[in-house]
């Protein structure tokens, strides 16, 4: 499946890095604990980070009823971005050079998630950050609820921009005798680091054994 | 040395997290290989990553002279935003649950790099990237860096947010019995992936070696 690329989504800046596979976005967005969001308010252009999750055709994130970002995404268009750096490009010549990511960009405008279906959405949220972990904590009380607002934006216009693999050097640097290949980085779970004594018990086991 | 807070960069949202210390900042943006920067022009608000490096007190960017978005931040005010995620914070209620991360804005209008000092900051960026690619690789030639355009932006009007540590529990809760304490999230340098058979020089074996 695949989104039709729009005025703001279709990329022009080297366009055979571009997807509008909804598989890519699906596969970057579930990758991804927080997504960047670009917007406006009287004093100008704000990129502020906060965490997100996708059910079905929606990414959502969630935030205090005061918040200023929040109110201010429901009045106006924005644009979220979520950018994974996979590592660095060795080539032979200093201006090929470059990084391998997966980023998407998601433009529209959030919509506040309903009451009746806010608890039904954060504890989706809960469960995939960990599996298993709503059932082994205090739920969220009503106050709780009521104090927060959860939003969510179509996934409908959108792009995602790939890059993978080794360099691209230039035909007449292919003869420069130097090491070239690719940096990796990755984002890794490290062992958990208890805050009690107690036993570590299944689901959070399962914390560095999840394939990303 | 700190950086005076303005209208744009008081925290509002937990503003016990908030640091606006000269050092956390360089240390969030030396850690990093891209940033996302928050702008506007005729189709709305976009939020673009890109890679950046600092020298001294501003942080810098480059790309191809077309670059959209470059021209248009020479026109205006935009938002800067480094976000470092470290862990995420088991708690004993659902919402309490939190993330630990490192962030920066920096708000402010970018400014070009006039000709003669782009090759400098080019190559400070290479550095920062690899310590001694610069000597193995082709330089970049004139029409090279004539095609590019490197821009930097003062990191005066700043903040960074920073939570660590473990989780913040309502006394209600603490008699819960789950377990609590951090799930850490770490950025590595894995194995370098070689493209051709040559062997591995110095400055690739230290890839892994790099504190961060």
């Amino acid at each position: 499946m695949k989104t039709h690329p729009t005025t703001r989504t279709r990329v022009r800046r080297i366009p055979t890095n571009a997807s509008y596979e909804t598989a890519t976005l699906h596969a970057i967005i579930d990758e991804a604990y927080v997504c960047h969001i670009g917007f406006t308010d009287d004093s100008g252009p704000h990129c502020i980070p906060t965490a997100c999750w996708r059910e079905g055709g929606h990414l959502y994130i969630h935030g205090s009823n005061g918040s200023r970002m929040l109110k201010r995404l429901a009045e106006d268009e924005c644009c979220v971005t979520i950018t994974h750096i996979d590592g660095l490009v060795m080539a032979r010549s200093a201006f090929n050079h470059s990084m391998n990511y997966r980023s998407a960009m998601i433009y529209g405008r959030f919509e506040v998630v309903p009451d009746d279906a806010k608890r039904s959405a954060m504890e989706a949220f809960m469960e995939q950050l960990l599996p298993g972990r709503q059932a082994q904590v205090r739920a969220g009380s009503d106050k709780e609820y009521a104090a927060t607002t959860v939003m969510r934006i179509s996934l409908e216009e959108a792009a995602c921009k790939v890059r993978a693999g080794g360099p691209q050097d230039d035909a007449e640097d292919m003869a420069i005798a130097t090491w070239v290949g690719v940096l990796p980085l990755q984002r890794v779970r490290a062992a958990p680091i208890p805050a009690t004594e107690a036993e570590t018990p299944a689901h959070i086991q399962q914390w560095q054994a999840r394939a990303d």
